[in-house]
């Protein structure tokens, strides 16, 4: 792992060597600016680093920078791969914060956090004043429906004398979290954490000053038990031992970056007072330690669904033992805290007309709000978007192939600059984009078989085009130009799977409208959140018709939306409060019950624009 | 150990091999007249055994027993040791059962356990209905207010599958405790638990018939770091770990007769679901981990007052592990749950008049109560009564000569039967009162010491007192009638500490009777609680003024009150709610601020009728 931080902010971030400067800035929540999805082809997400760091061999997007800027050390974040600790200039700060600002209005939140600080100078007991030590503190503060806590009175005493009786206590509403000895009011920190299925992302906050400190990704370990939510289900369905054994690894996994995060940050655990964790229903239940068997076969039903808030200790999360862990509300089996976190960070309730926001990953969530109303859905969007599912799928890592263009022959870009391993999601919709638009493949997504049609396309082409005993193939690399030394190759069933996923997530966004009773010209913006819609070329999406046909400056990649809106509960009591209102509110639709989910799903998947 | 049964009711206790059958009865709660006090002299306490268990040479109480009687097994439960599993029939339980509701009023709670329990036949779910399993579980409940409980909600899934949706949740107010397969509504337990410096006494209750199934005492393992408070409260002052130390100890023993209770009557653990705890301030804080290293030096500060309730696996007492443990309130540090467990088992609030109530032990905690208010003092009484700082002193074990007569010369009793090895706390009180009455001692207490006041003595007692290096002494058992082979004596010394502590307690009696504005007419009656009040011969106490001067009927025994308290708030929320109002109620005296307490202590210390 190695560091990257940006300037200005000093805001840090932990990245696996390799990584783009880009994918850093994304992993750290500072908002970079970015046309092309990281293609190299726009040339706005410009930073300076030390020139001295600078890779002469390598092309840090020459098209884009002026000499004088390169010597400088002006690179393209999406362009540099980072291999050891680096310090990033942000160009266009100012800019891509008001963007994001307006966007996820996470500057906007009036700081209200639900942990609250009160210094104390009590007067020391005598014999006339033989009030107990808990009574004496609760006295003093400003709520007396302070609920006793064993493990705060146990060590009072010691507190009070050591102190002389001038202590700090940390209250998050009528409990208490923390008795400090002296006056420890300017430190309140929290954190927001995301649980993705694949990555664990934790902010390091100070709720005073409303800002990131730092924050860290991590690969959640549950990983050892499968890649998709249904492997890891399956595991915890074997008895209570394998549930811990979940639950401990993701703990594990958060605990790690927790003291990375202390370390750099110069904060002890013990002033962690608040974590604030969104994740998908299945992570919700899993990081609880709560048995998700019946997630998984229909009718998929979580144990629960309303905010849930416990000690630290029960879990085991490494931030002060009293501290309070909150998980946001779940709407239902497939559509998690972590979409309750994107209704928060968009202000779902305050934009005007219709929004749809959809987060794509292994299960494609789905938002349609307007009118006051918040329609939600998932769809087995599936993997195919993550890479599995797919011959030479991967998941967005160095060699992915993520971008592909076709003219006369094919160009493949892979993540950081190497030779091609296989294809990641973006790569995917590219590659399928281009092949429908070149005439690779049909509308109905089939490759094209008559010689009619084969001898339209340009022969470097064609020759890519072949049959094998499991059916028709398009070579997208030749061997020779590869890491792994076979021909990368996009399968007919691999273009299947694309259109499955595509389609199911276009019938989902087509039953929402028609729930709502809108058509496709109400349609004020389309969010897309998650890492995904940050990568992705939009152009491709509404190319092979995965995003509904609206003008592109509708559609908008908003990052990781889930893990803003956790950051914004832990700052704000008031966005606390809207989340579990917009859980409440929010109509799921269960997309299997419905007669016209089928039905739109096969209109869904033709590769014609609608 | 050895288990004694009592019949009718079956109720079973382990008591140390050659215990008395009186002190299982008063171990297992089981009432039992004695008027003597376990003297053998009034033949009050006849109980039936099997007549082949009976020593023939052993004096079962002849005086008061016809052959025919003793042919079929009665014997005097004072006279007869037990050493090997025992089943006793009482003679007078309705009688003696009586007595005791009439004085504890135990059988007079209307049983209204805080614990209840719900079936609930549950829908299934289905695709239109996704509802959560929590909370399909809280809407067939009577509250909705119910709080979510992580470790409950953990394995909900598997619980509602396995029993088909048929299940019994168990409930205390607004919190679930357990939810079980089937229809489990018929069994209810909970447990009473008198934690006592020196032994820790528990009960396991059938919530639903009111009873004691079986009952066990342990010696508080924590004696291993002292016989008195203040060397555990030393010792917990060292440090956390010596804290959770002296914690694990007296949790350690509790678990150990837990497991022995629910095997002898085939309750499971799990099936526990509520304990109630009383102790004195002290083992309160101990209990719980709360360092109570301000509770030994004045201004003698506890950390907390309050009822309160946390769960079991917080504490690791081996019950349910998310049932309820509930501590009663304490009234001050030095004035613990215990007392207030004696409030609510005489019912405090309904005694006609004025009541005084006197729980003699390493402290003397007193109550005065009338006209709707509690007075509660507690006094240095010292380890005198329990025989500690007197030289031959020793716990009310076998051996301890409990009972002395002085006529001619002198004879003594000792528990079981033995030859004397020491002196236990009600010995020491007949004696001193036998020795002022024959006028071995003055009235001041000193032992006489001028030649005309000798040889009014007879012979026999002459010989006795005697003068060493460290003071006068007189001889209450010679060399060859002991165990020990030698003398055992009282000195001056120990008939001085006796003084003190009786003293104390008087003058505490006093102060409470002057802020009341009573006299000792307007007292209707004296309690005394504790295994120690079951003990001592009311004569004596008179005779040397540990008690106020009053007709013999208006003093009574009343056992194990503080016990009994735990049982009735155990059996009922009424009780429960009462325990606060009691401790809320109390006005403490802090008997070291009061300008007259020293006055009446030495007005108190004489041995003369007052």
């Amino acid at each position: 792992m190695v560091q990257v931080t940006f300037l200005p902010g000093h805001t840090k971030v932990e990245v696996s060597k390799g990584s783009t400067i880009m994918q850093a800035a994304i992993a750290a929540g500072v908002p970079l600016e970015s046309a092309c999805g990281g293609r190299g082809t726009c040339g706005k997400c410009k930073v300076q680093i030390d020139p001295e760091k600078v890779d002469p061999t390598q092309d840090v997007g020459k098209k884009f920078l002026s000499d004088a800027e390169r010597e400088v050390g002006w690179v393209l974040a999406c362009r540099v791969a980072v291999d050891k600790d680096l310090t990033v200039k942000l160009s266009e700060y100012k800019d891509a914060h008001q963007r994001k600002t307006q966007l996820n209005q996470l500057t906007d939140v009036e700081l209200a956090p639900g942990i609250q600080k009160h210094f104390l100078q009590l007067t020391r007991p005598t014999v006339e004043d033989q009030t107990p030590d808990w009574d004496r503190l609760v006295a003093a503060l400003p709520s007396q429906k302070i609920s006793f806590n064993r493990s705060i009175a146990a060590q009072l005493p010691q507190v009070l004398h050591q102190a002389n009786f001038q202590v700090t206590a940390v209250l998050d509403g009528d409990k208490i979290l923390s008795v400090e000895p002296g006056d420890t009011t300017l430190r309140n920190y929290g954190l927001a954490i995301d649980i993705g299925t694949t990555t664990t992302v934790v902010y390091l906050m100070d709720l005073l000053q409303g800002k990131v400190l730092a924050s860290g990704a991590v690969t959640n370990p549950q990983r050892a038990y499968g890649a998709d939510v249904i492997s890891r289900i399956t595991h915890a369905a074997q008895g209570p031992e394998q549930l811990q054994e979940l639950q401990e690894l993701v703990i594990g996994g958060l605990n790690e970056i927790i003291v990375e995060l202390c370390a750099k940050s110069d904060v002890s655990k013990e002033e962690i007072y608040q974590a604030v964790v969104v994740g998908n229903t299945t992570m919700s239940h899993l990081f609880l330690g709560i048995d998700p068997t019946y997630l998984a076969p229909a009718p998929f039903i979580p144990v629960f669904r309303q905010e849930i808030e416990v000690e630290a200790r029960e879990l085991g999360l490494g931030i002060l033992r009293t501290g309070h862990v909150v998980l946001l509300p779940n709407v239902a089996g497939y559509v998690g805290a972590d979409t309750v976190g994107v209704m928060v960070a968009v202000k779902v309730d305050q934009l005007p007309g219709y929004t749809l926001a959809i987060d794509i990953g292994t299960n494609g969530e789905i938002i349609l709000a307007g009118e006051k109303r918040i329609l939600t859905c998932s769809t087995a969007a599936g993997p195919a978007f993550e890479g599995a599912e797919i011959k030479y799928g991967m998941r967005a890592a160095d060699g992915a192939i993520e971008r592909v263009t076709i003219q006369d022959d094919v160009e493949c870009v892979a993540i950081g600059g190497t030779k091609p391993i296989g294809i990641c999601g973006s790569g995917l919709i590219d590659a399928i984009a281009q092949m429908a638009e070149s005439g690779v493949i049909y509308a109905s997504g089939r490759i094209v078989n008559s010689q009619v049609d084969l001898d339209k396309l340009p022969p470097s082409l064609q020759q890519r085009i072949r049959r094998t005993t499991e059916g028709s193939e398009f070579v997208l690399v030749w061997a020779k130009e590869t890491e792994i030394g076979e021909d990368i190759v996009l399968t007919q069933k691999d273009i299947r799977e694309m259109q499955l996923a595509k389609g199911a997530i276009r019938a989902g966004v087509s039953i929402l409208m028609k729930e709502m009773g809108i058509g496709l010209e109400q349609l004020d913006r389309v969010l897309l959140a998650g890492a995904f819609g940050n990568y992705i070329s939009k152009d491709s999406a509404l190319g092979i018709g995965l995003l509904p046909d609206l003008p592109l400056e509708k559609i908008t990649a908003i990052g990781n939306a889930a893990g803003d809106g956790a950051k914004m509960v832990l700052l704000s009591q008031v966005e606390r409060i809207k989340a579990t209102e917009f859980a409440n509110l929010a109509e799921h639709l269960e997309l299997s019950t419905r007669m016209d989910f089928q039905e739109e799903f096969i209109d869904a998947l033709s590769f014609e624009h609608q």
